[in-house]
């Protein structure tokens, strides 16, 4: 049975999703409860991969049960996985799918919340949690450079050095900044990122906001293809992978 | 100098507020800080007490920097013992206030947060953040019974046995609860409130919601001075303390 898992994590305490040596990440967690409870180490595939430290208010990943020795209904799947799991990891939804189905090839879109506390003091509820940056933003100014992201378009500029990604085209649906009290979210929903691209993005803007770079630049960056012209790469704390959507979503 | 600090904390990693033996507290943190900071162990009054594991979104205390040897302009004191706390506490004002002005006693109003995350799967982002409650919690009728509470009543029923207050009337100016997606808010303000009191009095709006407490029963409660007939005490862990208003902001 290919079971598709809906889950959400705190990623502060994780070297991200995906499974590697000498690190804890959040997939490995995972595999440990899905052994625990299926009583078989069922091959575990994400929707992604995640930094360090980064957060996912909705992550998708699929669990292939067909060599496990207990069959368990996907009602009561998020209940006893949730059991055998740490408090910072939640599974939220379990439904069977087809066994064509791939969690990570099949998303036709994400959405990435990059969260900033924009005070003066410390907000002891969101360390770890969004970044803290203490000169005032302008979210108008933020929102309507942001907009020139929407399109299809090479994101080479906004892509981290030493990526292996040759295919740097994406499509961003919508790129929105508001201020909400004292956080400012940049919302960015696309068909794909590129390595790092959320969050220069987000330095890019937070740098435009301080007229660092002009309020008009983002259409020639994205043109130029040079990482240098784009702004800095915010900390990873601050990001959320906020949602996933499927082609049967659409 | 008599110094009125405005804080903020994440309680989960302290036994309250209040210095105790053998123990960590907030104040043991923050009068650290303002040794290292004022070059003397500054006398340090707060605004009251918490219970272990609450938080505050709004604290006040004062210290008295009269024999200290260092002297900082209350402009700079935020900064200057932020930088000696850790994540979980955080100074956002400071000001110089009058040697009469007292933190506990010139206190005329408090409010208090609890927070329930009412939804079948846990929140990872609100463990030791909100209250847990799986069934489904009707914020409506829980709001109408929560009315019952203000006025200026003896709240005996709603205090937790083994306190020494024998001052039990308390007025209750305002008290709502609502729904915000999959929270339910309660909110309550008053002139003071008794140990325990506004876990009980949350634990009892639960019952009201499940029906083991009739609607209507919040009156007879508080007639019958009997801790018995009242709700459980909900956890720690949920419960803010939101606001603090002095003789001098009304």
């Amino acid at each position: 049975m290919n079971i598709l898992l809906k889950l959400s994590f705190l990623g502060t305490n994780y070297s991200g999703f995906q499974v590697q040596k000498n690190a804890l990440t959040v997939q490995e967690r995972l595999q440990d409860a899905v052994e625990s409870v299926f009583g078989y180490r069922c091959p575990l595939t994400g929707c992604g991969r995640t930094d360090s430290g980064v957060h996912a208010k909705e992550f998708y990943c699929t669990i292939n049960t067909a060599c496990a020795p207990n069959n368990i209904s996907a009602g009561i799947i998020p209940d006893a996985l949730n059991h055998h799991l740490p408090h910072d990891i939640s599974i939220i939804e379990a439904a069977e799918v087809s066994d064509s189905f791939h969690p990570r090839y099949d998303v036709i879109r994400k959405e990435y919340l990059y969260l900033i506390w924009n005070e003066r003091y410390p907000n002891p509820f969101f360390t770890d949690r969004a970044y803290h940056y203490v000169r005032p933003l302008e979210a108008e100014k933020m929102n309507e450079s942001a907009a020139h992201l929407i399109g299809i378009h090479d994101f080479t500029a906004f892509m981290a050095a030493g990526s292996s990604v040759t295919d740097t085209i994406r499509e961003i649906y919508d790129a929105r900044v508001t201020r909400e009290n004292s956080f400012i979210k940049i919302i960015i929903n696309g068909n794909g990122f590129l390595y790092n691209m959320m969050r220069i993005i987000s330095g890019t803007l937070i740098y435009i906001s301080e007229g660092k770079i002009p309020s008009d630049a983002i259409p020639r960056i994205i043109e130029g293809k040079n990482r240098v012209a784009a702004g800095f790469t915010v900390p990873a704390h601050g990001l959320y992978l906020n949602r996933v959507v499927y082609k049967t979503d659409a």
